[in-house]
């Protein structure tokens, strides 16, 4: 295919539309969570643009440290493109979990790379900020990206969590840190599990 | 379903994340073009995303008034939410795009209004300027969503033009706004859409 051959990548445009493409195929990069209408597998695209808008609505539930909307905004914009190699790592499976890091690293190596060399690092740092999580705003948005498949497990009758036999006790442990940033909505969400739990939302379901 | 009752939508939480829940859809409205991997049918949530990040990488390349990112990416991420009652409206099909504006309207009236009020204002408003292109932000982030399906045609040989039969004098005259905020990049995506033509990216091909 001759196309692409006048975006040479000796230039800078070249390079960031080479990038650009290249994020493509996070919309075919699938994660455990559910669309509530379909119920179809979410991709991390989209997945991504459900979390930028989440932070644009629940801005005024942070509690705590200021935090700076655009970078949060930044972090959860690239938090899963090293995906798009490593592909999305279920949290609650112990095993996979184990090679996540070197996974991810090497993925962030080649992809940022397309770019030019100082977006690269900038959106790398941006990747490191929200892995490391040690920022006012990386704290948040970690909160949110771990908010929104609860929310999605709600709304579909927890099927990934009974696809994959998690317990109440595993999503309690594993999401704790929305409270420290969002305390009012983790208190809400507590009740919304216990409610849950009674419903049969938790653990295997035989038979399915 | 006895879920969704302690997020009760007399609280601003509740309805905060009732517009959340809402946006849901979003990922179920397909537009006309690809995804380039697996060539099914993009969505306009990952759409969004994807011009999120464009607008990222890309800010250099806007000429004239300088233009406010965060402004430019809340208006991008909010741009296609109407869809999710009025539809994806292909831009060269000329008798759909008689009723947009209205369908569109309607819309608004009913998704932005699921927040408390001055948050429905907000987003409300940021699409109206998205809509209306008058200030710097809203003309980039047009020319931001006209290049995106150019993009995506170039790398899929041209799949939605050929399948709509759009021709280049068409897609040239629809998209010269992409000029007047990123010029480099139009002339760049010209030279393009002539290689384009040779290759018989444009028309309706037989038999497809």
């Amino acid at each position: 295919m001759a196309l692409g051959l006048l975006f040479s990548t000796q230039t800078r445009l070249g390079q960031q539309l080479a990038f650009l493409a290249e994020l493509d195929k996070l919309k075919e990069v699938l994660r455990r969570s559910l669309v509530t209408g379909s119920r179809r597998h979410e991709n991390s695209a989209e997945h991504s643009w459900h979390l930028a808008m989440m932070a644009l609505v629940l801005l005024e539930q942070v509690r705590g440290p200021e935090v700076d909307l655009l970078r949060a905004l930044k972090m959860l914009l690239v938090h899963d493109i090293v995906e798009i190699d490593a592909g999305d790592t279920f949290c609650y499976d112990v095993a996979a979990n184990v090679s996540k890091a070197d996974r991810e690293v090497a993925a962030a190596e080649r992809i940022f790379a397309l770019l030019p060399t100082e977006q690269a690092d900038e959106l790398r740092g941006l990747w490191e900020e929200f892995e490391t999580g040690a920022t006012p705003e990386a704290k948040w948005a970690q909160g949110l990206d771990r908010l929104q498949p609860i929310l999605q497990n709600l709304r579909t009758d927890g099927a990934s969590w009974r696809a994959h036999g998690v317990t109440k006790a595993q999503v309690l442990a594993r999401n704790e840190k929305i409270g420290e940033t969002m305390p009012e909505i983790w208190a809400a969400l507590r009740e919304q599990l216990d409610l849950a739990e009674k419903q049969g939302y938790f653990g295997y379901v035989l038979g399915e």
